[in-house]
């Protein structure tokens, strides 16, 4: 998969994650795609958890944006990200592997209690 | 494993890095690592194999720098480095997985040829 479809995925991603389009994100992964937000938790699989897991960040007013270029690589493309709410800042980095069709297949989120700056409550 | 813990290893590992202390680098790792540079690659085995690996880098005389915040999550750190030589610049996230006696078992490096500015020969 071409790097510069990887990066106008991640671009995408980002702008439907602030714009709350749900739709648009889940249509960025397959059917049975598995989600680790943070990595180290169970996977979350399913347009229905996946979406659930979403609307938690939009509760709480997340706003995104890049932290840094994204990074690209075999199957996959990582990028640092900045998350934003009125009580802080949360520092994290995707890591998105594509299927041969282009679509997200395991999305995992690295991020902890460190990566906290603030008053965000996680 | 702790945050600290790992957050001192990859300020180890960079510093290690810069100074050619392969001998610092290899003893971050376990015997029977993998290493992943680039991500897609074939993984890498074995602390010669390593050291092969770690003196090209070396070689093309890179110097690696943090680029952001390290983020931990699970057994893992992710962080986003910046390498540069005389030629260019080298945008990379690292990826570190840790044993349960706080070794790198596997290591991952994201780039590919468009992570890369200036004339840098990868």
């Amino acid at each position: 998969m071409d790097s510069g479809k990887k990066v106008e995925i991640v671009e995408r991603y980002v702008s439907a994650y602030n714009a709350r389009d749900i739709d648009t994100i889940l249509s960025l992964y397959r059917e049975d795609a598995t989600m680790e937000d943070p990595y180290g938790t169970p996977p979350v699989s399913g347009k229905e958890a996946l979406a659930a897991l979403y609307q938690e960040g939009f509760d709480m007013g997340v706003v995104l944006a890049l932290d840094g270029r994204p990074r690209c690589a075999g199957n996959a493309v990582a990028f640092p990200l900045l998350g934003t709410t009125e009580q802080g800042k949360l520092f994290i980095i995707d890591l998105f592997e594509f299927d041969a069709d282009g679509r997200i297949e395991r999305m995992r989120a690295y991020w902890g209690p460190e990566s906290v700056e603030g008053e965000m409550e996680l």
